[in-house]
């Protein structure tokens, strides 16, 4: 597709590289941006712009957050002695979105899958067993809620054997949600019932 | 869906507003400008913003462009005394895709519509007759390139009259079943219209 403009080309070029957005659907974009005002296209660029620039990670869950601890590390009204521990953003949006979570979090930013190379240390697990070791009020429980396929599987055995000698209960989410899914894309019923009927990690195995 | 940081919450929203894009695509696009580099926000940003500031429109035929002249009316290789008459830009696009025509166009920038309030001033009407009357060397066909619906047919009719003074030959493109479709599921008034004007073998080939 040729076009009458160098910006109109760079524009469409830059938003069809976003994931499932094609060149059609891309100048579709920026015709409704041109008709609309600049201030539109304004802040649409400064939010993208600043998003990437100024996004944090929580020091001691490793959530996304706008300062050093996030909102739900620093909610006094969360309940900080159990950590749910999730993969990464999307599930502890999903989960949030459930409601039925009172409990602090913990993103491990990735799972442990030897085919894609990702090992444990690539991973926030440490900083995991120490925010146990180190815990201000003793942590009470862990709940893993990692995607219920072989990486995850992985991911929770090797994490059970870290958290042994703490002595504290560990539990995953139940298995109400549809194995070899992935976790975001789970309806919150399924997922929010997985969290309450959550089973004792040993009574599994 | 609640989030756990300002500037996440901010781009969902902006983004979200661009026609066809929900909360949860929104989403998906920010998780996937947060995984990659700082530059792709950076350059999908600056894109957008310059694209709407920057944006310039031809003198001659309204088309968008990054100078004064478009790139259509400053090449040289295009006959510059035929005038194909569009809505607006996604129609210039779509012409030159065909690679059929190789005229200048005009943009009118809308379409006569009382329903909507659009009438002919609110229109690159006027620029249009001045450019007929003042043109460096005639204007030999003017090719109206409407949608075929009751606006349009308005707007070719206001059109006609608006251009008769000036002695040249006005067309329409023209109006049939479309090719590779299948004859019996065209819409009766499209096959009825296709009958009354159609045309001898010969001088299509």
């Amino acid at each position: 597709m040729q076009f009458p403009s160098r910006l109109i080309e760079h524009a469409v070029e830059e938003i069809s590289k976003l994931p499932g957005i094609g060149k059609k659907t891309a100048l579709r974009l920026v015709l409704h941006l041109l008709k609309n005002d600049v201030s539109v296209s304004e802040s649409l660029a400064s939010s993208i712009s600043s998003l990437r620039k100024n996004i944090k990670y929580c020091q001691r869950c490793h959530n996304i957050s706008d300062g050093p601890l996030c909102a739900i590390c620093s909610n006094p009204r969360r309940s900080h002695n159990i950590i749910c521990v999730v993969e990464d953003l999307p599930d502890v949006l999903a989960i949030e979105n459930t409601g039925q979570y009172h409990g602090s979090y913990h993103v491990l930013g990735g799972i442990i899958s030897p085919i894609d190379g990702v090992g444990p240390d690539d991973l926030n697990i440490s900083s995991l067993v120490n925010r146990v070791a180190q815990a201000e009020f003793p942590i009470e429980e862990i709940i893993l809620a990692l995607s219920p396929t072989m990486e995850g599987d992985t991911t929770a055995f090797y994490l059970t054997k870290k958290l042994q000698p703490y002595n504290l209960k560990i539990s995953s989410i139940a298995r109400g949600v549809p194995i070899g899914g992935e976790l975001e894309y789970a309806d919150e019923i399924t997922l929010g019932n997985s969290i309450l009927r959550r089973r004792n990690y040993e009574s599994e195995h």
